[in-house]
C-alpha cells in the first residue's frame, strides 16, 4: 500500500474535516501518499483528484462541511460510471480508497470492490445517526447541540408569549436528533417514526399541559414523521384556540464548528481507516459500539438492524411529565 | 410620582428583560414604588400586577424573553378595555406607565393618555428596528447576530453540496434584519421590500456568479417582499438545474441572551424613562437618534417617517461582487 | 421507600441541573416525595432542605451550575458532623439519598452509609472525568467543548500575530480536559500529567515547527502538570525570542449551558438512581462503561483504578505532525 | 489613483478581515489594483506584498484575526526604517495606504506621509476602544460580547458555590471593555482606570452585598488598574473568610468570529476609505461619531481626546444596587 484516496460522499455533516484530517495525515504519518478525491463518486469518475500535504487539512478542524464538497451522482449508479471511478483509481495508483458517509455512500463502495476489487473502507458521517452498524455517526453530536440552541431560543419566546411552537428537525427516516434534542431541550412532547403516532394522544397531552399551568408546550417533530405545517394543521383543527407556531430548522442543522466529540470520533476513525488498510484489510465498514472502535465486513455491516432506543424515549415522557 | 408600573407588549424581543431592570432597579433607586403588570395591555385589563423589588430583576439581563410576558390585546382596542386598563392603574396608584414594545404598542398608549390621563413613557422594543422614530430598536442586535450565525452554517453546507439557499429572515414590512444580516453574512444576494424585486436581476446574479465560479449562492430574504418557498420556486421555474434550498429562519430570531449592544441600550433607556417620569414628563417616546438617547412627544413620533439607509444596501452589492 | 433526598457536593459541574431534574421527576412519578438539600453535606447538617416539585425543576436542564448550590464541609468530615447529618435525614423521613458529585463526595456517603446505615447513590459529576469506576462525569463534554471555543478564538490571533500560546486548562490531576480540548483544538502540544513532561522535547517541536513555517503554536497544559505561568518562563529560558503568551482559562470552563450529551447522560443517571433506590439497592455508584448505564457497590468503585487512554494521546502527537 | 496597498497593524481585532474585504472590494469595483501588505509595517519595509483579487477575500468575513497578520515593527520607528517602506511602496506603485490599527499605527501613518507624502487614510481597529477621534474601534463590541459569555459562565460557578469572582478583561489604560461588559453582564463591582480606584469602597460593597442575601459577587477588572491577582489579594487582606476567585479572560477576547456591528462598521470604514482616496483625499483618519462615518485630518484626529462615559459608569452603579 503505497497510495491511498479519501472522498466524502452524500449529505455533509460537522466533523468530516477532521476525519479527512486524520486520513491525510496518519497517512503521511505512515509513509502514504493520499490524494483527496473531490466531489464524491462523482469527482471520482471526473478525475478531480488532488495530492494531500500536511498542509492541505491545516486549519480545518474546526470547520464544519467538507473541503472534498460533496455530491450525488447518478453516473456512478450504472456500472459504466463504476468501471470509469475504478479506471481513475487505477491511473493514479490509488491503492485504498477511504468513503466518509452514510448507507447508500457504502452501498457504492461495496459495489465497486465487488466489480472491480477496489480496497474500500467506510467511515460512517452523518448528522441522520441513521447506520445500522455504528451507534454513533459522525455529525450527530453537533446537529443536536444545533438543535438545542434553536430550542432554548424557541423558548425563550414560546414562554413570552405563552405559545405551543412546533420544531421540526431532520433525521430522515430516523427519529435520533428529534429524541436526543427533544430529551435534552426538555420538550414536552417527541414525535419520532419509531412510535406510533397518536394525535390524540398529542392534544391531550397539550391540554393537560394547560391545565397545569405551563407557560408554553415545545413539541419536536423528526421530519420523518411529517412536516411542522402538516401537524400544525392536524394540531389546530383539534385544538382552535391553541397559539401556535412551528419551525423547521433546516440546514442550520448541518453546519457549524463541530462538537469536540465529533472531532475527537471522527480523529480515531480516519486514524483506524489508514491502520485497516496498511494492515491489507479492507471492505470494512468502522463503527463505533459500546464506546469501542471496531470494524466490520461491508456485507455484514450493510445487513445489520439498529435496536432502537426506546428506554431513552420512555424516559423523555417521564421527565415532561 | 411615588408608583409607577411597567409592562411588555406586541413581539418580543431579546433586550426587555434588560429594560425592566433597568426600570424596576432606576424606580426603586429613586424612592418609587414600582409594579410589573403581566402579559401587556390585556394583563393591565385583567388586574394582573405584582409588586417588583431588587431582586424580581435579579439574574434577568442576560435572559431573553420577557419576565413580564406579553400579549395582543383585542379588548384594549375597545374604548371599554382601555378605561378598564386606566381604572386598574387608578387602584394601583399607578402614576406613571412605562411601555417597552413596538408602533402598535405605542398607539395604544397614545390613546390611554388621550383619553384617560395617564402618564406614559414609550421603549422601543421589537427585533426589527421598524420604529421611525429611533435608530434603533432593543433586540435587533441580537436578531441580526442570530441571523449571520444561521448563515454561517448554512453556508458550510452550501459550500460542500455548491448550493444555493434562500434565508428567509424577519422583519415585517422593514428589510432592516435582511440587509445586515446579510451584509454582514456576506450574502451575494438581498431583497428587501425597500427596494424594487426583480426576479431577473436575481436569476442574472446568479448565473453570473456561476460563471465566475462561486462555489455558493446565500440569497438573504426579508419576510416582507415574499416566502421563501415562493422565491424558491420562481428561481426555479427560471433555472430548473441550480440546486437550491431554502430555510425559513423563523422564531430563533426573537430569542436568545441579548447581545451587549441591546443590553446597554435597553439599561440606557429603561432608566431613562423613569428619568422622565421624574421630571414630570410624559407622553413621550424615547429613541436613539446619532448615538444619543432622546425623547420625543408621542405625537410627534409617531407621525416620523424613517429614511431607508440606500447606501448601506448599495455597500452590501458592491461587496458581494 | 417513600421519601428521597438529592444534594450536589464539590465542584460544581454544567449537567447537575438536569441530573437533579431527573431525581426530582423520576421520584415524583413513582409515587416518591423528593427533598434537596441545599449546599452540599453542609446544608444537610445545617438542615437546609426543600421540598422538590415538578416545577422546582422546570426551565433548568439549560443551565449551568446547581440550584441546589453546592460547598465544602469541613464538618462533615467529622465523626459528629456525620451523625448531625443521618439525624437530619431521620427527621425527615428521607430514606434514601442521592449524591452528585466527585471521588471526595462519595467518601463522604460511604461513611454516612457505613457509620448510620444510610441508603445512598452516588452520580459522578465533575468536568474532570477524573472518578475511576466511569469512562464519564457529568460535564466532562460541556468543559471540553467551552475549551475548545476558547482555543479557537486564541488561534485566531495567535495566528495574526504567529505568535506561540499556552492555554492552561483544568482538571486538578488528570490530563483529561487537556487531551480532550488539545486533540480536538488542534493544538500542537499537549501536556499533561500522565505522560512525563520534558522541556527539551517541548521545545524541540516548537523549534521544528517555526522551521517548517508553522504561524502559531497552541500548546494546551494540563493544570495537573504546572501553571500557565512557570511553562511559558520554562520555555522562554530555553527559546527567549519566541514570541510566547499564556492564558488560563480558569472558572469558564466550570460554567454555561450544558452539552446534548451532559444533559442527556445526566437524565439517565438521576433516572436510574431513582430506580436503584425503588429496587431497594443502594450503596452503590453509577457509572457509564462501554456506553451503558451500571452501577457498583461503593468500595469496590471507590477502589477501581482507571486506565488513561493513551492510544488517544499517541493519536493527538501523530495529527499534530 | 491607480494602485492601493492595505495593512493591518499593531494588536489584531475581530473585524479587520471585514474592513480587508470592504477596502479590497471597493477598490476592485473602482477600478484600482488593490495590493495586501503582509505583517504591517514590517512586513512593508521587507516587500511582502501581494495582489489581491476578489477571492482572497471571500470566505473572511466572518473570520476573527487578520489574514493579513499583523505584527510591531521596531525597525519602522526609525526614519531609515521609514525610508525603506517609501521605497517599497513607490516600487510597487502603490499611491494610497490604508492602516487599519490603533493610535500608534496612526502615528507612523502620519510620520510616513510627513517625511515621505505617502497618502495614507487610517482605519480605528483595536477591542480597546479607546482610540480619541472615534467613538467607536472595530473589534469592541465582538470583545465585549466574548467577555459577557465569560462572564456569564463564571456566574454560574459563582452562584453555585455562592463565591465572588474577578474578571480581569483586556482595554491596555482604558475602561471600555470593562465598563461594556460589567454592566450588560450584570456585574456587581466595575474598576476602571477612569474612575479612582477606593479598596475599602470595594470591600464594603461587597460587605454589604453578602448582608443583602446576594448568592454571588462579579468584580469586573480593567487590565489598566491592576491585575486580577493584586486586586485579589487586597481584598483578602480585608476579607479573609471572602471566598474570592479571580480570572484574567486573556487573549479570548482579541479572537472570535466578530459580530455584526463589528462586520457593518469595518465594512463601511474600509469603503469610506477607498472613497476618501479616489477623491484624492489622504492624510485622514475615518471614524464613527454620532452614528455617522467622518474623517478628520490625521493631525487634528491625533490631538483629540475623548470624554469618558461616566453617565455610563454612574447607571452601572445603580443597576448593581
Amino acid at each position: 500500500m503505497k497510495t491511498i484516496g479519501v472522498l466524502t460522499s452524500g449529505g455533509d455533516a460537522p466533523g468530516m474535516n477532521a476525519a479527512i484530517r486524520a486520513v491525510v495525515r496518519c497517512g503521511i504519518y505512515n509513509g502514504l501518499t493520499v490524494k483527496g478525491i473531490m466531489r464524491g463518486y462523482q469527482g471520482l469518475i471526473d478525475d478531480e483528484i488532488e495530492d494531500m500535504t500536511l498542509s492541505s487539512v491545516g486549519d480545518i478542524i474546526q470547520r464544519g462541511g467538507t473541503i472534498l464538497r460533496t455530491a450525488r451522482s447518478a453516473e456512478f449508479k450504472t456500472k459504466e460510471g463504476r468501471a470509469k471511478a475504478a479506471e481513475v483509481l487505477k491511473k493514479h495508483g490509488i491503492e485504498g480508497l477511504v468513503i466518509i458517509g452514510g448507507d447508500g455512500s457504502f452501498r457504492g463502495a461495496q459495489l465497486l470492490s465487488n466489480e472491480h476489487g477496489v480496497n474500500t473502507i467506510g467511515i460512517p458521517g452523518t448528522i441522520d445517526n441513521d447506520i445500522p452498524c455504528t451507534d454513533y455517526t459522525i455529525g450527530f453530536d453537533t446537529a443536536c447541540n444545533t438543535a438545542i440552541d434553536a430550542i432554548n431560543k424557541i423558548r425563550d419566546t414560546a414562554t413570552s408569549h405563552e405559545r405551543a411552537n412546533i420544531i421540526e428537525v431532520m433525521g430522515r427516516n430516523a427519529g435520533y436528533i428529534a429524541l436526543y434534542a427533544g430529551l435534552a431541550g426538555g420538550a414536552e412532547i417527541i414525535i419520532i417514526p419509531e412510535v406510533k403516532f397518536d394525535i390524540d394522544e398529542v392534544c391531550d397531552k397539550i391540554s393537560y399541559g394547560i391545565k397545569r399551568g405551563k407557560l408554553h408546550h415545545i413539541i419536536v417533530l423528526a421530519e420523518g414523521v411529517m412536516s411542522g405545517l402538516e401537524l400544525s394543521k392536524m394540531i389546530q383543527e383539534r385544538l382552535p384556540k391553541l397559539d401556535l407556531r412551528h419551525t423547521t430548522l433546516g440546514h442550520i442543522q448541518r453546519g457549524g464548528a463541530p462538537s469536540v466529540m465529533d472531532r475527537i470520533i471522527a480523529s480515531q476513525m480516519g486514524s483506524r481507516a489508514v491502520e485497516l488498510l496498511l494492515e491489507n484489510k479492507s471492505q470494512r465498514i468502522i463503527s463505533i459500539r459500546n464506546n469501542q472502535i471496531v470494524d466490520d465486513d461491508i456485507d455484514t455491516a450493510l445487513a445489520m438492524r439498529k435496536e432502537f432506543n426506546f428506554k431513552l424515549y420512555e424516559l423523555s415522557k417521564i421527565l415532561s411529565i
